[in-house]
């Protein structure tokens, strides 16, 4: 999975029917690529997320039929190493 | 998914049958890489439109059977923060 | 898909059985990379080809059974844009 | 498969349910990315490990129904070349 | 597929069940990378090898249950081209 904070939600002018309809963000991956992923999560801009991709993208976003190759999968608070110090975000 | 702007389309001097008989169109990817990809939409050199990778790229196609790794999803119109302040592409 | 011109086929002094009989090719991307593909056509070197990557690579070997994850899948001829302007090769 | 070094464990504020029980871990690959993956093994933050990706990153996971892209397989301790010359790691 | 050649073979002090009893050998990409992959054919340092990804490097080990996304497939000795020139390895 990839860390990424997001940017913020696609207008699409035209889009297929299999992508349901679950809101479509555009994200800002720690890689330095932009991505757009499916979001059943409800996410805001400057959010920072990991991702879930291919495969078990389509069943992150709750139906195996949606058309995605990308999920948004939570929402990261930070992390914590072994002597229990906590880092917020990245 | 990841984000393109549309070339123009491919011309085939040979091709496998299971390519079907939509259009085949190159893109340039925001990250810089030039791709090709199935096109059940319809898209112009020019538009902003975002793809679909792998095993969803042949249901995208509509038809499992398809042979294709990345499909058009979708045509971009611009995004949204939320301040609701709409960009207009890229 | 890809874009990639054809280098030569290799030759394997082991190989598994599962990949069955068809031609090896070994490919010089228009990204920079190196790579090798099932050839189910017979490409040449020198030509301008397109591949298809992961599980609809199988299909386009031509049996679901073959050991691959890229196979050619088209020659390209050129493209046209919009404006009916054909252009020769990339 | 891809070799990483552990840097910590993800603190998440919303997650999918399909994302089990399992520890979600922050991996520094060698090629230089920041990965998160999930960990059957229960591995430290300063260990060598690899992974792997994709559909088998899910029975990796232990259940197929998992939502995961990549998953801990195995602790690296170090390789051997053909002169039993032993590496003690990378 | 992609071109690699191999460095040595993994030590592991913790794997997974289900990575089987195949060796695990690390490799050194043409295009720079450091990758681990099952070896079913018994590959040494310093041979090129060729590598299959994904869902069918789980059928080149030999059982689709086996947990790996990438399996050496064949030894390359070489490459020709049109004009009957042999190339020895890249």
């Amino acid at each position: 999975m990839e860390i990424h904070q997001v940017r913020g939600h696609l207008t699409l002018t035209s889009r297929l029917d299999g992508l349901g309809h679950l809101p479509v963000k555009v994200l800002d991956s720690i890689s330095g690529a932009t991505l757009v992923a499916m979001d059943p999560i409800g996410v805001k801009p400057g959010d920072w997320v990991f991702t879930i991709a291919n495969s078990a993208a389509r069943s992150a976003a709750g139906d195996d039929r949606l058309l995605t190759d990308l999920t948004v999968a939570g929402i990261i608070d930070g992390w914590q190493t072994d002597k229990d110090e906590s880092t917020n975000i990245l």
